[in-house]
């Protein structure tokens, strides 16, 4: 069978899987969750066996050690990889919530009911526990998913396949609900991204620049989020000690994420009393700082910060800081050069916060609070599939409900349109 | 400036306008719909005589009559669009709805918002009404609006939407918040289908050759409806006046439009009592059925089903009529050939109701009534601006809310993570 055959197959084998997921009721789905993480624990060896070689393969191709340690499965990542799943079946069940009900003035009784999206096409790069993550959260969501993970990962997420799409037949569910492109050629992706009868939903996970490539190519709707260039504005009123502590872990406690900080706007009035010592907690952290002219003026040995550093998602301990003569001048600078993805204000002044919450075009938008919060677990979400900073369908973290669309239904008793 | 310099240029300021338009209250969005209402019935000698242009090109074009009737603004037309508006001003406003607000273990208030998309671009044929409607409903929304209408309207269009811009800027909004697209060169669209960092959301309206095209070259994400087949399955245990009602009117009262009825499944047990007498109804409206076999045993004179007639839509006086032996053969029937958009079942067992309910994967799913409730207006959305047979972002007739999305917004007092 050709390349483009295989996809094709497996595409429409999904579409089938989603039909039969579609009636699937709550107990059955949590059966297969358990089900999964059961096998996963049971299958440890030839999970590590399968995942031994990709790693080798990996060494030989001169992966970075990083990335070698991200691809590799260990007992621990295994456990986490199980509990994960019964996690998920501890949520609640999106499908078949009624969201409305309403009646007409004729006696029609409408209802928004939450259905599954159908076929979701998962793209994503390296770590191979991506893959039971995501089946995970379309299984709970009435979902089939077809997966694709980068290429150095790809035996072990076969076998992981195997194991869930056997816990899948094992629990009466079609087993092709869960499937994984066995082929590293990435024409198989480019197939992929065409088969808009059968696919309604694709999910890119991974760095920009698959981002982009998925976005330029698919015919199918895309969630994205391409980069994450965050902001803390402190305002001329903020508590200081506060907005130093939320500006330390907005940019120190994990630099290598999209939630991080990576532009601190302060205002002018506070900044002679502010950044002198702020810097100071930076640079014992090992942030290296890149200000405007006045931020230079404050903090000796910062250096200056080009146009380049504005836009830029540092991802690293690098923080780019500009004084600014008012909330304006800040909200302005946001608009042009932020990624709608999150954004904080911290200050005391009612007026400014409620403005700051109303006016920035962010998935999310906090008043005195750390931008690390931008996460389906820490917003309550339950479980995360992803962040979206397009505003279509979702807009912020990506939980369950999110994997759902909804479709009306219409009780009626024998009503025509006159 | 080259075609593409304006398209970017009108997208820049769209975007711009758009942030303008975030921070508008209901009173001011109202008070400029009024005074569009008023702008169209002052300036109507304008706007017949910029539209006669329109229409005696498309007489010299040889455009068909029908054509030029949906072309021709009369005072009727004119008064029926600022009654739209003033229509449009009476709905609530989406926009600042908080849809949830929840409170986090570590102290923090989080909540969901509905805010503007932000820039909508509107593609359609035809009709210059529509360039006023989604002027309105981009308007309430908090959206700004680029339309690209038929070329044969284009003189029609650019007066509508003066008048718009003028009312903007009279309340104090931005102008540039509704902008046509001031040329007819098709060039025109390919570039706008580009501009990916201005906007937000491409609404495409017209027929399926326009909708492929848009979705086809759009970067931005489409909301589209590419056609609706629409099936009535009346089951063996339906009251056959009711069904006969149901059915007539599915596909009689206006079947040029997409949510009319274009195949009739019909229950084996019950087809020799419902057929033959509904198949004379249908006579004598005019209807040419097109039957499977045996339905072509019970009514004399039918011509023959082809296989091209199952995935039809006619949009005609044409039914395609298939006897079933099962519910499920109808399940089959309809997701092999149905295009998710409309299906109703005629019956008075409670079981198989709610089953056809659940499993049937369309927008809208009705029992014991007719598919021309399809309809913004008619299921209490208020307004419609299209129907998207997509299940991404919006999943049937799109009103207000389906011009919105939702952002978090969190309120906190220092909180960190850990």
């Amino acid at each position: 069978m050709s390349l483009e055959g295989m996809i094709r197959e497996m595409a429409s084998e999904a579409r089938k899987a989603a039909r039969g997921m579609r009636r699937v009721e709550r107990p059955q789905k949590d059966a297969a969750l358990g089900l999964m993480a059961a096998g996963l624990k049971e299958r440890r060896a030839e999970i590590k066996r399968e995942n031994a070689k990709d790693v080798s393969m990996a060494r030989e191709g001169g992966l970075s050690s990083a990335m070698i340690d991200r691809l590799t499965l260990t007992d621990k990542v295994i456990d986490e990889m199980a509990a994960g799943l019964q996690e998920i079946a501890a949520l609640p069940d999106p499908v078949g919530q009624v969201t409305g009900m309403w009646k007409r003035p004729n006696g029609l009784q409408v209802g928004r009911v939450r259905i599954p999206l159908g076929v979701i096409g998962f793209i994503y790069e390296s770590r191979p526990n991506v893959t039971v993550d995501a089946a995970g959260l379309c299984l709970k969501s009435g979902n089939a998913v077809i997966l694709k993970g980068g290429s150095e990962a790809l035996r072990s997420n076969l076998i992981l396949a195997e194991i869930l799409s056997k816990a899948l037949a094992d629990s009466g569910l079609p087993e092709k609900a869960v499937q994984v492109i066995p082929t590293t050629d990435r024409e198989a992706l480019t197939y992929l991204l065409q088969m808009e009868e059968q696919i309604d939903l694709i999910i890119p996970r991974g760095g920009e620049g698959l981002i982009r490539f998925v976005a330029a190519h698919s015919r199918i709707p895309v969630l994205k989020h391409y980069k994450g260039v965050c902001h803390v504005y402190v305002d001329e009123e903020a508590d200081l000690t506060l907005a130093s502590d939320i500006c330390y872990n907005a940019k120190v406690q994990r630099p290598g994420v999209c939630n991080a900080m990576e532009t601190m706007l302060v205002h002018e009035s506070i900044s002679g009393k502010f950044l002198p010592a702020m810097a100071r907690r930076f640079r014992d952290a090992g942030v290296e700082i890149r200000g405007c002219p006045k931020t230079l003026a404050l903090v000796p040995g910062a250096k200056a910060a080009v146009e380049a550093d504005w836009p830029a998602e540092f991802l690293d301990l690098i923080l780019a800081v500009k004084v600014v003569s008012s909330m304006e001048e800040a909200l302005d600078h946001i608009e042009k050069y932020g990624s709608n993805h999150t954004e904080a204000i911290v200050t005391t002044n009612y007026d400014r916060g409620r403005r700051f919450l109303a006016e920035v075009d962010s998935s999310v938008v906090l008043i005195n609070a750390s931008t690390r919060f931008n996460d389906g677990f820490q917003l309550g979400l339950g479980a995360e599939i992803g962040i979206s900073t397009s505003k279509l369908h979702a807009f912020g973290p990506m939980g369950l409900e999110e994997l759902t669309t909804t479709k009306f239904i219409v009780y009626g008793s024998g009503q025509v349109r006159t």
